[in-house]
């Protein structure tokens, strides 16, 4: 892990108030947790009422860049306002002796701060190329880069990593001493995010073999994600 | 599917602006990404700002309950207030011949309306049993049920199924037709969530054996969603 990274100061909107020992300060455990996601979950305020929209996005440096469309409501609510980026990752279930002390193995990254509509297109275009790398390393250099019409129909949503927390429960259950031993088998399972074989478009054009960074995948993001 | 339950009608908060294809009107398809999913996304207002927050959750006919701790800021402030609640599944990555027609196999559930913590007692327990059933089907009748303080401890969130849409996106890249020949790679990465082998507690006692429930986990679960 890099030690360059400062470290990840919780603000009072930030501070666990319950299972503090799951609180993670250094940066790059927040890092890890936004750069192994697919998808986050962008929580906007719409006429006073929250909205929780699940979309693509990427990490490039401190700041955190989300895709969206450019007729997209939430998207539109949140430039220039209070947003909250979370990315959970479901690790597993934990099952215990006691009801209460079951639990769930995850991490996830709660980002807050003030969220801009990125309007100038050399940052629009970086950010979009950050998104696809992000989600499979390798794939931008081989698609067709957008036009400008494309272009205006997408929309890109940046937010700094000034204020964020980080969570993480790992392990087995955590239960009672006088529970263990309950005639109740107790225990993990162990849940991941796993990708079939790639299943080629019916219309793929039959002499077009597949590329080296999808035939890899997803052991060359993890590896990008490493780097 | 069941024909039985009403049909998901939009309001003017849920009804889609793009991709009106990828909406379902049909309620059983409401049931069936909520019955799936094991962790939703809880969308509050905390002085003025929006939380997104991570949390068990399951669907009892037509009232989602969210799991949470007295303790939890987030409840505190979602009781008697608007919230939104997403369940979203991340089906795979859609890679096109052009950057622009890339996208992402999903299904989400997004939910509306006013949540009440639940502070009838039997009301709560009946809640807890169906979150821990829905996790994992069986598992309520072997763990030891809650004590009055462990009761205490624990916060459950109700909200109606009342408002809702459902996105569901699945298939191949939606290239445009100039784009078909490309020399470019375009297919899917099928992804899903996936359950390895439980892993005991070294705690357990080793004359505890696994029981059917979980050593036929998740088989058992789809059967218990489908029914």
């Amino acid at each position: 892990m890099s030690t360059e990274a400062a470290p990840l100061s919780a603000t009072e909107r930030t501070r666990l108030r319950r299972h503090k020992e799951r609180a993670r300060t250094d940066r790059t455990d927040l890092y890890d947790v936004l750069d192994a996601g697919f998808i986050c979950h962008l929580g906007v305020v719409v006429n006073g009422s929250p909205r929780v929209l699940p979309t693509t996005y990427a990490r490039d440096g401190e700041t955190l860049y989300l895709h969206g469309s450019s007729a997209n409501a939430g998207f539109g609510a949140a430039d220039g306002q209070e947003v909250c980026v979370t990315v959970t990752h479901f690790d597993g279930l934990v099952l215990a002796r006691s009801v209460f002390s079951h639990s769930v193995n995850y991490r996830s990254a709660i980002v807050l701060g003030r969220a801009v509509v990125v309007r100038d297109e050399t940052e629009r275009g970086h950010a979009l190329r950050a998104i696809v790398e992000h989600l499979v390393p390798g794939q931008w250099d081989t698609a067709r880069t957008p036009t400008p019409k494309e272009m205006a129909a997408t929309s890109v949503l940046a937010l700094p990593l000034a204020e964020a927390s980080v969570k993480i429960r790992t392990g087995g259950p955590a239960d009672e001493a006088a529970d263990l031993d309950l005639d109740v088998w107790a225990g993990v399972l162990p849940a991941a995010v796993t990708f079939g074989a790639p299943e080629p478009d019916p219309a793929l054009r039959p002499d077009i073999t597949i590329p080296k960074h999808i035939s890899s995948f997803p052991a060359t993001r993890a590896r990008a994600t490493e780097a």
